[in-house]
């Protein structure tokens, strides 16, 4: 495709500790006019379906201060600055969220949470075998209830909307994708 | 669950058209200490999976000015305060991006895209039978070129990261699970 946008300027508006709000001046070439853009920047996520041998997947329930009330996710969160490679935060994540470890990880997929305003990547995992280890690690703001629920019943929350997560939806997506057509039952 | 969790103040930080920043400071019950959390507050978003007769999808490029590359979508956006319901919203955002229409536009599932810093949804559509129209009606902003895809290749771009959208990857979980196993080829 043609060359169609010019950055003109960029300017960071807003700082926390978790996102850089910026606004970005373009030009558009196509009809010569200027126009400024939303970009959000945050580091990049990881979230990774821990999957038993029994065909469980380990849940978590917490507390969600954007919807101001409890979802059912599976765990996930920031690749930290120690984390040698994107992997190993997601099996960071679960341990810390769940008490769960596994020596099987794979990685399923990589979503970009929104292109049109964020910059960063979500990686999803898939951690078979995973077994319950040392119990949970949690930082002193969070308290998070697990929940084993066979993979079929997954599918059928997602469908009947009691799992809304918009990356935990797309991390399924990857795991339906990854097993091919027997993993989806048709729906009731 | 027990409540855990007293909102104490909430401010504005910043805000554009498309977003409000809001730091709410929470008290946490459990271990007696106060915290921030960043609320990002949007509008409501739709997206639609616009299907031809023939099983191919209506899939659309564009520049994205969150990650500055062009990429692989399909029709969404914001609702508008005009549009009666979001399937009107959903309906309208395909017909001004890629010309299709439909008379048999039906909901396959709603995500929050963030739970934990956005309290925003977005509703996703399947428009089935879709078929060209009046040709696209494009804000003087946008430059969107149209390309029709198989369904079964849409999945195949999705497991090999050509399409990466996190909400375009959770629209086409809810159509793998709306339509059944069938759906789902094995992976090659």
């Amino acid at each position: 495709m043609k060359r169609h946008w010019n950055c003109l300027d960029s300017q960071f508006k807003y700082e926390n500790r978790i996102v850089k709000v910026r606004e970005d001046t373009y030009h558009f070439l196509p009809n010569n006019i200027t126009h400024d853009f939303l970009v959000l920047e945050f580091s990049d996520w990881v979230n990774i379906i821990p999957e038993t041998s029994e065909g469980e997947v380990v849940m978590i329930r917490q507390y969600r201060h954007g919807v101001r009330r409890e979802t059912f996710e599976i765990p996930g969160g920031l690749i930290s600055e120690e984390d040698p490679d994107p992997s190993a935060g997601a099996s960071r994540e679960m341990t810390e969220e769940t008490g769960y470890t596994s020596d099987d990880i794979i990685h399923i997929g990589t979503v970009e949470p929104n292109p049109a305003i964020q910059s960063n990547r979500c990686h999803t995992y898939l951690a078979r075998n995973a077994v319950p280890g040392a119990g949970q690690n949690l930082d002193p703001t969070e308290a998070i209830r697990i929940e084993l629920i066979k993979k079929s019943k997954v599918y059928d929350m997602i469908r009947q909307g009691q799992i809304t997560h918009g990356l935990v939806v797309a991390a399924f997506a990857y795991l339906l994708l990854h097993e091919g057509k027997d993993a989806v039952q048709p729906p009731k």
